[in-house]
């Protein structure tokens, strides 16, 4: 692969290791729970300069986590969900950015959760563990931000719901973000997209083996309807074109053999998915995800009109979709384009003809990474002016 | 509405009374089990003119019945399932038409099904009951045929698979369908159907009260997953846009309340729709009729080339879709439509407008409605050639 960065063949971010931030003042989520107290497990890629100028946060979709870029020592397959897009030389440049990824808040992958415990009760929180929304995790990314002596991000990047957190990120923080680059993004769920989610939602509350959350204590898990709940969600991440092209109606013996078993290689891919997923992923934060997918949509305070919710902004956004995307479609990212635009607001924008669905975004897709490698030259190129006071929002 | 018929303002089929017929004469089905003695129940509107020659009959869909049209004298809210389509006055006008609907063997309306005995051990079949394909539909179907003394339908009509299997009755019984209407149709299922239907099938075979079928000895029925299958369904059934328009982001209280519960109105219909079913509807049943879709596939025994396997086909046809039908597309209509007429066949096809996706093959539409109406209209006014044995096919 070619790239617009000067740091000759892409290779990998190597071995990391997560580290854990603890953070001790109280935080109120939009849902009114305080937090007073929690960790945020995290990993950097690269080095800060001095001007401590070149962090880039990377925010994580439904089912990722911190773990972005690289490998671990001791479990070298584990290799990070982006891996192709960050690394030395890859399209986010790790020899000229210093990349943060953090499981958010609510997660499952070592940030407080469900599964952490209340202090409250001294017990697991499951079941009671608040929700979170979009909102709240960028809130504590911007603890995390303190944290790392990270005034202003030369970027804030994500796709799908982590695109949604970079979005919000420009109008919540619009004096800590100079560049934003939200990919398979939408300003909000459409009605079907939330009709996916209460299905996969219902298929865990229903399980018996729920138990209202508290499954652990109960030595259980509703791996059943967590089963199912990846596989509602896979259907919306194919395209229908790539779905016929990688199964389309093939039969796993040739023929029917008039039963309920595996018959045809989509329902082997889906159950596959479905189990794998359900072994290592945990129910509540899975409910908790999808209602704060449900939940986002930052014009809802403003009458619906988005320009005015993203009037604050001041970043300069890249944009990109994917033609055969119909969870978030490209029309659902033209509303974005259109309501910086309307606040003239500085766009970049792309839709890549891509026959991969809305997966596409974390495939290596050559002209998709040339871009993005393209648009990190530009901001590597910058000298960015020193904040001012006058950027801050509180 | 207006119609093309003479018989003046639409007006209900009134109280019907369904039937049934029992048939003793052995049937060996697709998968290879022999069905020695089964019932099927259905409904008859309108009169058998002395020709014999103006008999229609109306195939159902996944959960529909017998029940095509009317209401029953003792429960009369339980209106039939195309009621606005068939009746006095209506497009398939039952003044002029003998109209039959029957309860597709399987099924869990009064035809035998998995809630029948099961000769072979006095009890129940539960999860023994055989998988039923749509070709055995159509071989069930004829069998009422001769029962009712029909040598030869004017038409054979259906929705979706209800269109499958009037596609199927001309080229497997080509000399006893002068005509087949094909509404919302598709030649076979794409990978993305067939990964619907597993999902639902998953739901159902996964909760812990389906017992491997034999829920009904357990005394207990696997509501849980059919509620689930039941709103996987729902979201393929309506389109995009109709379902934002319908339910949008509205909130039922007005502003979030972070938790579980119905929050959006998308999720108070899905709730209800499932939840009804599950009431009413047999899981078993509902296994066996998404894998007769997942199954039919003419073109299969074809080597995939669809003209070859409608080659045998001699009835004139009418093809309609819909244009925000995503369940089955236009396109996969139009599949249809190009290998009846690479065999030189007689097709009218008809693209309608609509925004209601797959549902609107139920709904009353006015350009849609006219073009059945006119559609009939031109049958009643043939004079039906008398059939000959060169017709048949065995």
């Amino acid at each position: 692969m070619d790239t617009a960065s000067g740091s000759g063949a892409p290779r990998s971010a190597g071995f990391v290791t997560p580290r854990t931030a603890r953070f001790t003042d109280a935080l109120r989520l939009r849902c009114g729970v305080v937090m007073s107290d929690y960790e945020l497990v995290y990993e950097t890629y690269g080095t800060l300069d001095a001007a401590r100028s070149n962090a880039v946060l990377v925010c994580h979709a439904l089912n990722a986590s911190h773990h972005v870029a690289g490998r671990y020592e001791r479990d070298p397959a584990n290799v990070g969900w982006w891996d192709n897009m960050i690394g030395p030389g890859k399209p986010l440049d790790t020899d000229r950015f210093f990349v943060v990824g953090v499981n958010n808040l609510g997660g499952c992958h070592g940030s407080t959760g469900p599964m952490s415990v209340n202090p409250a009760t001294g017990r697991p929180w499951g079941g009671d563990f608040p929700v979170v929304t979009v909102e709240d995790w960028v809130a504590t990314q911007a603890r995390l931000a303190d944290h790392l002596g990270i005034e202003r991000f030369a970027a804030v990047m994500g796709g799908s719901l982590g695109a949604m957190q970079a979005l919000a990120w420009t109008y919540l923080n619009p004096g800590r973000v100079r560049h934003a680059v939200l990919i398979a993004c939408a300003p909000n769920l459409s009605a079907q997209n939330i009709a996916f989610n209460e299905i996969a939602r219902q298929a865990i509350l229903t399980d018996p083996d729920f138990h209202g959350g508290h499954y652990g204590g109960h030595d259980t898990r509703p791996t059943r309807g967590l089963r199912v709940a990846r596989m509602v969600g896979h259907i919306t991440y194919l395209s229908d074109d790539v779905m016929a092209e990688k199964f389309g109606r093939q039969l796993r013996h040739g023929r029917p053999t008039y039963g309920f078993d595996t018959e045809f290689e989509i329902e082997s891919y889906l159950r596959h998915q479905g189990g794998k997923f359900s072994e290592y992923f945990d129910a509540n934060t899975y409910l908790r995800i999808t209602r704060a997918l449900d939940y986002y949509d930052p014009a809802f305070e403003h009458g619906g009109d988005l320009a005015a919710a993203l009037a604050p902004a001041r970043a300069n956004f890249l944009v990109i979709s994917f033609t055969t995307d119909w969870r978030f479609s490209p029309e659902r990212s033209r509303e974005i384009v259109k309501a910086l635009l309307d606040n003239h607001g500085n766009v970049t924008y792309a839709e890549i003809d891509a026959p991969h669905g809305h997966d596409a975004f974390l495939l290596e897709d050559a002209r998709y990474h040339r871009l993005v490698a393209a648009y990190f030259d530009r901001i590597a190129g910058e000298r960015p002016e020193p904040r001012t006071n006058a950027d801050e929002r509180g």
